[in-house]
């Protein structure tokens, strides 16, 4: 898929969303603007990702016939309840815990605009951890800060590797960017 | 857990496995020797991993108390067929042709001896691969030259990215080593 002709712009400040289009082999460029992450309490939690995700498209004006613009974002559930980004050590602790010995899934919305045209969808990934022992949890949080993750954890990180034994799902979708779907929807798009 | 007391010796030269076991914070050297990675014809394909694993580990003799020796060895199931590492373009092609569209499976074998002890696993994980492209399948071979992987490809490569919608098992097993099992084996084996 040759991109070089279009100005791709990635809205996200993720380290690891920039890694994971990097990795399509795909050039852009990261530009950020402010946009408030709230939403309507009706919504259902499991539609939040994506309705963010058309949110923080919303905000820029796309003023060039090859620009193309990709934002997302991405949430942690676990039994319906959301889990943000922990506040402090405290929380982190609390929500690694919860995630110790249970499946809990993970959900990307993704949001593209080209021209005219706005297309976005959603991708799910069920992850089991294994039992973590609070020494565990405690090495964890201590040499890896997860303070700018949602759900507190990375799944590329140490407690990725001890802790999950198995996903069903995209791996790219729970580190931030389900890649193989946004691949097919640049296609389908772009008409390439 | 901590293993700073213990030789800890990596018998695998694949980047990926020293790169997965070093996600584990694990202090290790690598350390090679020649073996023959052949099997019975009698060993039903599922076995053989786990089998040359044992195979790869029997060649070392350990002579210090705190030595771990780990071995691995990763195989690609297509519909009981062996894929290995392709020999050329053509072959690499073949593979990838098979696999687009399909479901295959990837078992990752695991030896680990300590003192008098030899403990042995493998683990599987299903890949689902969506449908490629020639033109696809091209860029790729061109592009990464995929000659050194057993199934013509590496998942967190170019080809993982586009092409891997979900797989079901553990990530890093199909990168070459199952890190949370080989985490739960060592603690146990070294009564950590």
């Amino acid at each position: 898929m040759d991109l070089s002709n279009y100005d791709i712009i990635l809205a996200s400040g993720s380290p690891r969303r920039s890694e994971l289009l990097k990795s399509l082999d795909i050039p852009f460029r990261i530009q950020l603007k402010p946009v408030k992450e709230d939403y309507p309490d009706s919504l259902n939690p499991e539609e939040v990702p994506e309705f963010l995700a058309r949110k923080k498209a919303s905000v820029y004006e796309l003023d060039q016939d090859h620009q193309v613009l990709i934002t997302a974002d991405t949430l942690v559930l676990f039994k319906n309840e959301v889990l943000t980004k922990p506040i402090n050590e405290e929380d982190a602790r609390n929500i690694l815990k919860k995630l110790s010995g249970n499946t809990h899934t993970v959900i990307t919305g993704v949001c593209i605009r080209y021209s005219d045209q706005t297309s976005s969808f959603s991708d799910h990934s069920q992850v089991r951890f294994t039992s973590l022992l609070d020494s565990e949890i405690e090495y964890y949080i201590q040499n890896y800060k997860p303070f700018d993750k949602a759900g507190a954890y990375g799944i590329q990180e140490w407690i990725g590797s001890v802790a999950i034994e198995s996903i069903q799902g995209s791996y790219n979708n729970v580190m931030g960017l389900p890649t193989s779907k946004l691949y097919k929807t640049l296609k389908s798009l772009l008409c390439l």
